[in-house]
């Protein structure tokens, strides 16, 4: 039930000091790399940076810089790093513990975004959760993820392609970053989707326990990605809303599209888990059914031969005075009488319809 | 299972550029016709459009221009409108990507609304989904539909009858519009409600497990009707109340009796919810009630003649020392006996009502 | 199934142009009767009115007037009072669609409420829904019912006694009216209390398929009247707040008390409907009681007897040797084994309590 | 049913003016007693007051006075009481019918608040609602309640006790008063967990379809208190935060106290009524279990001796060439046989684990 | 079932004055010691306390103390108290009387606020509550405790440590405490979680009604955890929004991540109320898989038997004349209709799938 663990994750262990730096990650990813996209207007580098140090002098340079972080390991750098950028230490602290709830919080000098990312393990048959944390500067953003992957791909291709990208700021490169993100959730939608379709053909061929086990492991996924989901809702409106001078108008525009996806992506949900609360209906109803079709077989063979049983039973009595089993027809007499009953009974259940 | 499908579009393909324009409507027409409507108090003229150059001047003449759009296939068509008109390429790319939530947004020179129509495809009994976009501007609204259809073809006769629409504005025409989807909601829930009643009827007499799935594809059309018209309610809400000099106040009251139809909408089909899920209890009970039912008609014959099978078998017992095998009467007494039992044991049975 | 088919009423025929004057009441009564109440603190007039022009200069005189028509089918008449009251054509559209949601509008020169009035037809045991609007001017009161009835009886009875009420406005008149609509409701509530009463007695003793069905029509009428009152709620609540000078401060606070037997009206539906949910729950496992305690027969007489019929089967057994057979007490011998099986079983149902 | 009733009330009757007073009360208790507790700092005087009369000079005079009244049966003195504190007819009304909902009323010249006050009838296992009014003036306070009872007795002593009580204002009675009342739910609620446990012992022992209607039973209390206590909520907060110079912010804090206790009541409430329908979901799956545990005895027993039945059946058919029934120790082999067939079937059972 | 206990506490005995001091903690730990830390920059004291006189001067003094109080046995300690920090009645009554819903106030002097912790006993696999009292004045605060524990030690240590904390005010301190209480919630959350992993597993493998009763009492212990934290989340929030001079700007931060983290219990709570209520459902279903799979067994051995043993009782008639019975294969032909009838039955079943 690999769902389940997600819930248990706590932000740090308790009693630790606040700001602590401990990988509280369940990713263990010791080595922890770092790309720059630094440019403005007219130049454009792009390269993998050794050493924090090298980053100097960014947090003032006018260039808008992405600073693309994989890789939660290697303390040195995140302790580095906070003081270069003057990041508070509970920026830092949150950016190690993993488990946190979507959030969004403005510490003046820069605004501070946790996201979840989820991606389809196809082999495992189950959504693997990843933390994003967004640090957002005068003329840098700082991205933060676990594990290497693909989904900010996009985001670098269009830096590199330029395209009026490189006009703008930091806050837009954040939103392109939180675009690719929310996008990806549409991926995963899709996945369960379409287990939900899979189910509901199963449901009305021939489901039994197993299907309900589906059905509900697909209903605890929702409620978990439900509840990661949930916050993003609030986090990218306060950062639509949130008055501070590091997001411009003109950028806004853009999280409120972002905004109105992260609302579509919740109320799928939603549809998904009441959907799923049907399919429980629709199994339970099912299981009834095939116990009313084996009682009814039971019943069938049970209340015709009990009574022809019975009759037999009769005239196999040792009692010496039955004039009947003298009879010359006696036997075929009574034969038919059996098939008589039996056919009176077939035709009496055919009208109720239990054959 | 139709309705679900509508559940798994997604906005735009991930990674995606914001504002690249892709036809992403499931409705491939590849044709895109344009009709314009330009009326002042005493003008009106009435012509399909070839070029969207055509339209130029259009934006900035005194006149009120309706400029009819049906089916979204001609991106060049969309481009040049962009530029023509001056709008955000946001507002391109949601009227292209047909998954749209309903929404409002209100980009300082036009307005931007988008909304879900519903039609009856009687033919295969489910109801289509398209996406109408209205762009609102000083002198003109823009509408936008995937498919050509009849719905708005009231509007259109209005302004060609006259009847004092000539002297009003385009948000007095993105009202009619708006009036006439929301009217057009509830033939959807009229359908509805008689499969409901038939529903009922069905229930009442001689459900099956294809009852019960009906109930579960109506509820489940309920719920995505819920959820493209949930949002509605906001955006006509947010329509009435926008601080914008593009909407009059007089036009504001018609507005709000817009509102006031999509509330009684989402009231409705509430409604049909609480209603579909009192149904499932109602089918539940009756699955019990024909078990019930089986097992009284088993219980009943078993009863009664398992005993009596019993007594024939102890008077065919080969013991040599049975006195009564031997009594004269002993056979029609051990008769009368099993009927008495038999007699008694129905009467019991008619007392407990399960006969 | 009468309840339902209150749901599928549209506010108007999709497309109509606003403003359009149909009679869209279900109720088609043609005739529309007026009568008039105009007094001031000295003068009183109580008289019918024929043509809706022997109703000029009430607008603007000093004196209060209640305009109480009956039937909407006389279109004139509505043309008529719309010129001469100043109505906007909305309103006008409102009164005549019967189907409306409870709603306050504030059109400056009016306020205009529209309010369901539910009275009980005690004959089909069924509850009749009806539309009253209230169009209150600065000097006059207008409402509108569709149906002849003696709810406002009192209403009328109140003014011709004068008892302080002629010292009052038509805000007064606007509250009385209201207040024997809210009032009216508790006897349709009383009506189902009773009829919930009815139906737990007839739970607790003997449940069927039927009794069910009751608790369901029931729970469809309350989820109905819910709808209804509902919207109420507001429309009272706008009604004591809305800032107007068409309400005199002195009348609020018994608006505000509307407002609280309304709020109770709809918790008393809240209750009821938590209620007849728990009466769902109590006739299911009456259901499944009633099947264990088949059950339980069935297993009892079927457990004693096979037995007992296979021992009757072994010395039915036609094998040459079979010693007992010879035996002189044979037969006794195995009849009082048989006694001893059956008792042990019976002594064991009774530990289970079976029986 | 007791409870059922509680919801049937109705303010007034239909139809009769606002203001009229009549008693509605259901406890006819004619006789209406007033006591009077007046003090300073320095003065304290307690006695019965035979005729409203006697309380002249009280509204006026800087001595705080306490006016218990008990009774509600006299209308004069409610019509006395009216004139000399100058109380708004809305008030006296909402005092005589005690059906009101808990409500909160600013009346610029007095504050009037109504609560529900609960007592146990340990010998009819009910609970009992009444009605408390509260009117709230500079100098004055009066309470009235439809039984007497010894629920206020406490606060009587404190004032009688001086204690600092005497200092305050006649807002700190009123606080005392309401804290009492709130006091005395938490014993309903004690008496209303303990039954609860009671069930839950039943549950796990020996359920039968009466701990269901008892369960049931209780959460129709449960629901109604909640209907009675929900509203006290806003009615205390509204009392603690409401803008008038009738209550000393030092007291406000202690209301605020009040407030928290309400609050809890209301969880405690939530939480039985989640605790309950848990239950409900217990005692189901006990009744399947019953079920299966009968079937399982059935099964058990007919699947032994159905086929061995068969076996007799078959050598006591009477075919004439059948050589085992010829063989010396046919006998003992086919009862052999028989018991093997049995054994076997017993532990096949024994591993499914249905003995 | 201890959990229920939880619910039935009452803040205080009715009609008890407020500001009664009674010791109305379920803990009946009679002593009450105190231990001191006072710091400044520079200088650090810790020490226990004998007498509460020994704390005087402190309120006043610059240096910070915190002082940590474990038991609420010692009335007099607590009178001293309330002297010697002014503290209101209201505050020493709530300290006492630990069954408080938690909750903030400002009494402008101080702040206070009531927590509730819990711990694990893991002998008896059951969660005690405990409530948390904290005073936070200018130059102090006071934690209050029922039973001594652990938890506090790691704020301790870290005064003890230094490390930046001594340059910190009481709020910084208080905010510990709350960290360290709330970090401790997670600890609970992953206990709950484990039973409900095991839980999970006996219903995929082998699930009774103990099951059930186990998912049940989980799911009480949920709802209880829910209703004491809950409001915390209210209260937290408001301790980093309420406009005070108590709390410095550089601490709401860390009171906002202490936020954020109470949000996260209250949602895991809220997921795992789902999960288990998901649990229901399965078990629900599985009772009745065993029921289907009981009834299949029966079926199929009855309907198999009971033809044969009717076949076998025709050949058991004692009719005279039966040619079959004189035949020279007659048995051995009947032997083998019987074995094709049921091999005939078993194929039946087989492709019904019960077998």
């Amino acid at each position: 039930m690999p769902p389940l663990s997600l819930l248990r994750g706590k932000p740090k262990q308790p009693g630790l000091p606040p700001g602590t730096l401990v990988n509280a990650s369940r990713e263990k990813v010791s080595k922890t790399s770092i790309r720059l996209f630094d440019f403005t207007d007219t130049n454009y580098v792009e390269k993998p940076v050794k050493s924090v140090n090298d980053l100097k002098g960014l947090a003032s340079s006018k260039s808008v810089s992405w600073i693309d972080i994989v890789g939660l390991g290697d303390m040195k750098v995140f302790e580095a790093l906070g003081k270069l950028f003057d990041l508070h230490p509970l920026i830092l602290e949150d950016v190690l513990h993993t488990e946190q709830r979507p959030k969004f919080e403005n510490y003046d000098n820069v605004l501070y975004i946790v996201v979840k990312m989820f991606s389809l393990d196809k082999k495992e048959n189950k959504i693997n959760s990843e933390q994003i944390s967004l640090i957002l500067g005068k003329h840098f953003v700082i991205s933060l993820q676990e594990r290497p992957g693909d989904v900010f791909e996009p985001v670098r291709q269009r830096i590199r392609d330029g395209k009026g990208v490189r006009r703008r700021g930091p806050d837009y490169i954040t939103y392109m970053i939180l675009d690719s993100i929310v996008d990806n959730y549409f991926l995963v939608l899709e996945q369960i989707g379409e287990r939900i379709e899979e189910l509901e053909d199963e449901l009305l061929a021939d489901p039994d326990q197993k299907t309900l086990h589906k059905v509900n492991s697909i209903r605890q996924e929702a409620i978990i990605l439900r509840r990661s989901i949930w916050p993003l809702r609030d986090v990218v409106n306060r950062f639509e809303r949130d008055e501070n001078a590091l997001v411009q108008p003109g950028t806004r525009i853009y999280i409120r599209d972002v905004y109105d996806h992260t609302v579509q992506v919740i109320e799928a949900i939603e549809t998904y888990r009441d959907i799923l609360s049907g399919m429980v209906d629709l199994y339970l109803s099912s299981v009834s059914n095939k116990l009313n079709s084996v009682m009814k077989v039971l019943t069938v063979i049970a209340t015709i031969f009990i009574p022809l049983t019975w009759i037999a039973g009769v005239y196999g009595m040792n009692f010496e005075f039955m004039p009947e089993l003298g009879w010359r027809f006696g036997y075929p007499m009574i034969i038919t009488v059996m098939f008589a009953v039996g056919i009176v009974m077939l035709i009496y259940f055919k009208r109720k319809k239990w054959m």
